[in-house]
């Protein structure tokens, strides 16, 4: 735990509170130390660019649109959208995005798309689905059937093909995920698509929740089709997860004809009003944009095999341990049967059922994937 | 414009993108000198928070509930809500809320929750209201008629009543506003609650937008009813307008009773799923707790007397140049005929049809007022 950094409070504050925020600090920096469990990235670097917290900056409105409120990063919030683009084999003509809040708003953007163009249709997702989504088909009124998981967590194309059968006569709207929350696994667009052709069903709409995924496959050997060249309509990124970020936010990227439908133009702020939110972070397309030019491909992609080789060591040392660890192909997620619940706690892994996960992270490093090693095995020695 | 800021960036990027980073701080820095248009403080200083920049901070989840996810501020948060709560005069015991991103959040979940609740129900809302509100209600299916507004931005109450005389079969949803976004008119919330009554609807619900109003009209002398002493359901107020943030943020309130109808219990986090987004902003409400420190009650109110002053002298000063602004009672809103296009884009102004608009913010200067009326008088005076 370093101490380094001291709070400078404004003056006002009693000296009992300024404490609580130094005391707050020392807690998070202790915490960071035992942060396997969850998809975010804690190694990042963003103080060049706190000048711009002293300023109300606000990206309120389309990123692609001149607005009145000229406190804005558009301009910067664009070139990640376009990075984001390449990234995804998007045609940057046949494009619209914006940096969103974070993964539930890019979801909820594609949702919403594939409901206005197909208000009748039918949304399918599999149970391994991040538990947001549920909430916003209820939110937005979508129609949804549940499809089961297979054991790896990819959507079970059986029951998906048995349940598309019996719903020929409404458009299909699939919610495809590029990595599950619980073990990363993808699902398989080739055979959704072939699924969806086997029915001739020729109006759908395919949204990827490439949440981690989307800053994963673009760097791997042989990814599975994942993107815009399998034909998706649209899908969402995180910020927060691999880049990382203080903040959370994410990307979401749609056909530009599907958000033509739903702009409308509004002269309060002079601008045609396409994002879910009004005013929006302008911070965060910054951050964005800084990690992106301060990586590059090549940085990413050094990062993302660190990742998997990380992955691959942890599981490797669970399995020698003598428990029976596994992951996806092309996944940071390390998947084992759940430990003691104090220290799944400590060490803050998110468990489901009886399955806990470690999250390889850029920052995991063997010695902390060890140190939990450790926990696991001394508290089943005590255990008997 | 004040050059002390420099950028001291990754020195793997470029120089050219370390000059255009520099160069956007500038124009920021310029154009923040010329901002009267928007409702956004620009005085604000959270520089003794930037440490915990420095960690992926998330607040997934509901903040009154423990998460496995140790690196939150939700503790920050229920304090800020505990805040809100006492300005809005919400029983502790019966009030449930969460920081938002920002004013659109707040409100979507004020009409989620009244959809819920009343699947059928209409909603009612003045042609003053924010421009993202249509936007929502056809994101959430929710049934709705717009009604007209008077001259200063109220809702018409007439055509209110006689619109809910014709629809008393279905139950109301009242979307009022508190401040409305060009003219910040309070809508009279004992006269709609009169109509109801008048009408025996006794199903209903109101919401109130009180994204500018909620931090003006609780420092004011003798307020409307605005808050839940006048049995209101829920309501929305924005962090980054009257307290000020380089982050949009907000605040939703709404009855505990309201949100345990869709709260959903989710393994995956150890939390109950009560708030719109997942990953949630742990920065903001770190801001907003800090503002609320430094400030106190009697800061707040100081400001807001400041503003209500600084709009009073506006008003008279374009009065005197003869150009007929005005504003409404407890406003800091002040209208009047748009001028030039230039100089209404250089002062950042926004427009609806042909009224402009200065929203007095803390840091509006009578000097920066007198600047834009000079600009407008001297166009009026080349132009005939």
């Amino acid at each position: 735990m370093s101490l380094t950094k001291k709070i400078h409070c404004d003056k006002r504050l009693t000296s009992q509170l300024q404490q609580r925020l130094q005391n707050f600090l020392s807690f998070v920096d202790q915490e960071a130390d035992r942060f396997l469990g969850y998809p975010c990235n804690r190694f990042f670097d963003y103080t060049p660019l706190y000048p711009f917290l002293s300023f109300p900056l606000n990206n309120v409105g389309d990123p692609f649109l001149p607005s009145r409120y000229h406190l804005n990063s558009h301009e910067f919030e664009r070139e990640v959208i376009g990075f984001f683009s390449a990234l995804t084999h998007a045609k940057p003509e046949e494009i619209w995005g914006y940096v969103t809040n974070g993964g539930t708003e890019g979801n909820m953007y594609g949702i919403y798309l594939a409901r206005e163009i197909y208000p009748e249709g039918m949304v399918y997702y599999s149970e391994a689905t991040h538990y947001s989504v549920p909430k916003i088909l209820r939110m937005v009124h979508a129609r949804n059937i549940m499809i089961k998981s297979t054991v790896n967590g990819e959507i079970d194309y059986q029951d998906l093909a048995e349940t598309l059968r019996i719903h020929r006569d409404v458009p299909a709207i699939i919610f495809a995920n590029i990595g599950t929350t619980m073990t990363g696994a993808v699902d398989n667009l080739d055979r959704i698509k072939q699924i969806l052709k086997d029915n001739a069903i020729t109006h759908h709409y395919i949204h990827c929740d490439a949440a981690l995924g989307g800053m994963i496959l673009p760097f791997v050997e042989h990814p599975p089709a994942f993107d815009f060249n399998a034909g998706i309509d649209s899908l969402a990124i995180s910020g927060h997860k691999m880049i990382g970020s203080p903040i959370p936010c994410g990307i979401a990227l749609a056909k530009k004809c599907h958000v033509d439908r739903i702009a409308r133009a509004v002269e309060y702020i002079s601008t045609f009003d396409t994002t879910v939110s009004g005013s929006r972070n302008a911070i965060t397309p910054l951050f964005l944009w800084y990690a992106i030019h301060s990586q590059g491909i090549q940085g990413f992609r050094k990062i993302v095999r660190g990742c998997l080789e990380m992955a691959a060591y942890a599981v490797q040392r669970f399995n020698e341990c003598g428990i029976p660890a596994w992951r996806n192909e092309n996944s940071i997620t390390v998947v084992f049967p759940k430990g003691p619940d104090a220290i799944m706690n400590q060490w803050q892994i998110a468990l489901q059922g009886d399955m806990g996960h470690i999250l390889v992270m850029p920052h995991v490093t063997k010695n902390q994937i060890n140190l939990l090693l450790a926990d696991i095995t001394a508290a089943k020695e005590v255990k008997p």
